[in-house]
């Protein structure tokens, strides 16, 4: 493509398209072809130099990758899905429209074909549809030079050669892994076997989900971890690149599910209104509908309420209190459950730190409100009436209750979202704090009943 | 190690130490060697063939490694950090105390203390302390073949081959970086530099953070970065499996943060019970202390709410909205500000987004309100009084006012914080439950007064 003659005007067009990508590297130039039109990006991409347009379209972050490609002659996007790396041609492919995909597939080689139907045999977020089916493999009769001639010949894409899978020469099963690294510094003639890892390799089920690759991968320090099926044939290799893009998904979803809603699926300003009011709508109507369990609460306690308006004053102080001591401890259990730092066995230990963490804390705020109370009425900047020390009383005792039911719940709320097969992030703080104001209300007044009783009730 | 004499009683008890280690992968090791105490593991590490001891020390997740070192011969343990990564090997001489340290010196090599006194010069977080001194650099002027054999020499770490950073033969700065990959299949005649990549490589500055680094290598899909002075030499790289580690930590550190309480350092079932009670009481008692401004405003209406005790039956389900619809935005927003897809001159971008969506999801909210008033007044589950249609449209505005408020100042407290020099993830969902609880208690007297002024009020 860049040696197109200059002296026509469809070159010179060509050439003032590409000049501004002459200096970029790879994430600048995605970020520029990001700014355009898929029609402006797709007459772009034909001006580039090959090698650059693959390189970019190899990356997760172009966005509208389908849209250009769908844009480009058939025979030019053909080659494209051919030269970039399988997982990235699958996604890309899957998201054409069927017309576009039946005009392109007479353009796609057979391995590139045969790839694509592969990927798209698996769920999403598995194994099997992030795993690259390019990836080096050779028997195990094989020596360090025919390897290492073998790389030189096949050598396609960045992701796949830093890891030689070593396979029975007669069952094709994977026996062990050569890193890169040792083949380079191996004695020629010696057989790979000999420079192979001593342990097999640790390999994952094409169905495992992606946070247990993130966590093997993590946990195993490696660049790629091999995709096998039950009779030990390499299907694929996740590469670690896509395991960070997955945990940055990931943790963005946790976020989102902490902060109480369905987890966007664009960037914030990126998402459409209609799509973004759906998302935050429903968890918000759930939780209000939860919350109304507190309206018909306080209806019950109706009779207190109008004989105690001092009562009132200390609700929304009260159950936040809870509400913010359920929040900490359920984000706790959350990253724990997650890093595996806690596991489903362990909830009764939890629950055993969480029972006396709660009531030391209940008391250091029951304090704080005893004090406040005390230093308004002896002020006199509020008169709590004749029984403001049992008021006092009332409110630290309910605080300690509520605190303490607010850490206990928190806690075993992510326990149960996980035992119950939901993901432990599911738990958020305001799905805890309506959980807690709930609870809290009756605590609250049912200690009222016990304290003034007699008195002010 | 494993060459020692069978037939002694100290080597039996070496072969009984080590024998549950033969099976395991290094993770698995690790594992096990964590569920040690100290004194056990230093004498399993004598025991243990010494390339294993070396690849369990190398990872972070081996707990106690200063504490097992402290308890090694001075000479094992000197060797043991001469033959660590060199970034492993500062963290763990770090960690050592006074008189440890000093008896260990004599035993390193001058590579090791050096680079351990690099290091130690760069603040925790900052690519200088991440780095790893240990990487290939070669002049500008070898061959391929030349390179080549270079690495089969140095060859000393996993991390540190995949990338070779080609310097200016006069002054040592970084002129170029080849991959492996480009290396083994290149001519092996040919220069460095035409087998290099033809854009000058993306590097980091010493003091750089680490989440920008994170972002960068993330950005460029690279498997390490260099870290360069003013002077454009290498100092060190940064290598993508350090950076998953700093992902994940940061990654928790959010989340505990959003939940309302500082980052605890340690895993949960490991952090101590006073020190968990410290982390947790801080932020709480500051929101309490927050939240006794509801009591103040509630006081404030004492007259309204002696009046009509029936809204006081509301509050709870009208505030908690409020915090629910701000937790929701601040969710989304801390998460846009980390991955840098909002940036901070787009706040009046996200407040034009966040009124209109706050007024709709208030006017949901209000409408089921409504809806549940009249139900439970017209089918006599409960009595709201006469004017219970203006009660009914008084939580109706409230709630619109409310969730409207809750998502703009959601959503622009993480501007606020990023403004403020803070880390977006400071606000937390219950600091802005806290704001947003108190401010929707005036909302809501505010619009009673409107409403009901001359009828309840």
């Amino acid at each position: 493509m860049n040696t197109t003659p200059r002296n026509t005007p469809a070159a010179a067009d060509a050439a003032r398209l590409a000049a501004p990508f002459a200096d970029l590297n790879i994430a600048d130039g995605i970020e520029r072809l990001n700014a355009l039109d898929p029609a402006q990006a797709a007459a772009t991409v034909q001006a580039l130099p090959w090698p650059r347009v693959v390189d970019m379209f190899d990356r997760s972050e172009l966005q509208h990758a389908s849209a250009i490609a769908a844009l480009l002659p058939g025979d030019v996007a053909g080659r494209l899905l051919d030269d970039m790396a399988d997982d990235r041609a699958a996604d890309v492919f899957l998201e054409l429209d069927e017309d576009t995909r039946a005009n392109l597939v007479g353009h796609l080689g057979a391995g590139t074909l045969a790839s694509i139907r592969t990927l798209m045999r698996y769920p999403a977020g598995t194994a099997g549809s992030l795993m690259t089916t390019e990836f080096v493999s050779v028997p195990a009769h094989w020596t360090v030079a025919q390897t290492l001639a073998h790389i030189r010949q096949v050598e396609r894409s960045r992701e796949t050669v830093y890891a030689i899978y070593v396979l029975d020469a007669r069952t094709r099963a994977l026996l062990r892994m050569v890193s890169l690294r040792r083949l380079i510094s191996g004695d020629p003639d010696a057989s790979i076997l000999d420079v192979a890892q001593e342990t097999p390799p640790v390999t994952v089920a094409p169905l495992l989900d992606q946070e247990d690759i993130a966590r093997l991968i993590r946990r195993h320090d490696l660049l790629a971890i091999p995709v096998v099926d039950d009779a030990g044939h390499v299907l694929g290799i996740v590469t670690v690149d896509d395991i960070i893009d997955t945990m940055i998904d990931e943790t963005t979803e946790d976020v989102q599910k902490f902060g109480g809603m369905a987890a966007l699926e664009k960037p914030y300003m990126q998402i459409g209104f209609g799509r973004m009011i759906h998302k935050r709508a429903g968890w918000l109507c759930v939780l209000f509908l939860g919350e109304m369990l507190t309206a018909s609460a306080m209806q019950h306690y109706e009779v207190e309420l109008a004989q105690a308006v001092v009562l009132t004053l200390f609700i929304p102080l009260i159950m936040s209190s809870g509400g913010n001591s359920g929040s900490q401890a359920t984000s706790l259990l959350i990253r724990g459950l997650a890093l595996h730092e806690v596991r489903l066995r362990d909830w009764w230990r939890v629950a055993l730190r969480e029972l006396p963490t709660g009531l030391l804390l209940g008391a250091m705020l029951g304090t704080i409100a005893i004090a406040r109370i005390s230093l308004w009425q002896l002020a006199g900047f509020y008169d709590y009436g004749p029984h403001w020390m049992l008021l006092a009383a009332t409110v630290a005792a309910a605080l300690v209750g509520i605190v303490t039911f607010g850490s206990l719940s928190g806690s075993m709320l992510p326990f149960l979202m996980q035992r119950l097969g939901f993901d432990p992030a599911s738990a958020s703080a305001p799905f805890v704090a309506t959980l807690v104001d709930v609870t809290g209300l009756v605590i609250y007044f049912s200690i009222a009943s016990m304290i003034l009783g007699g008195t002010l009730l």
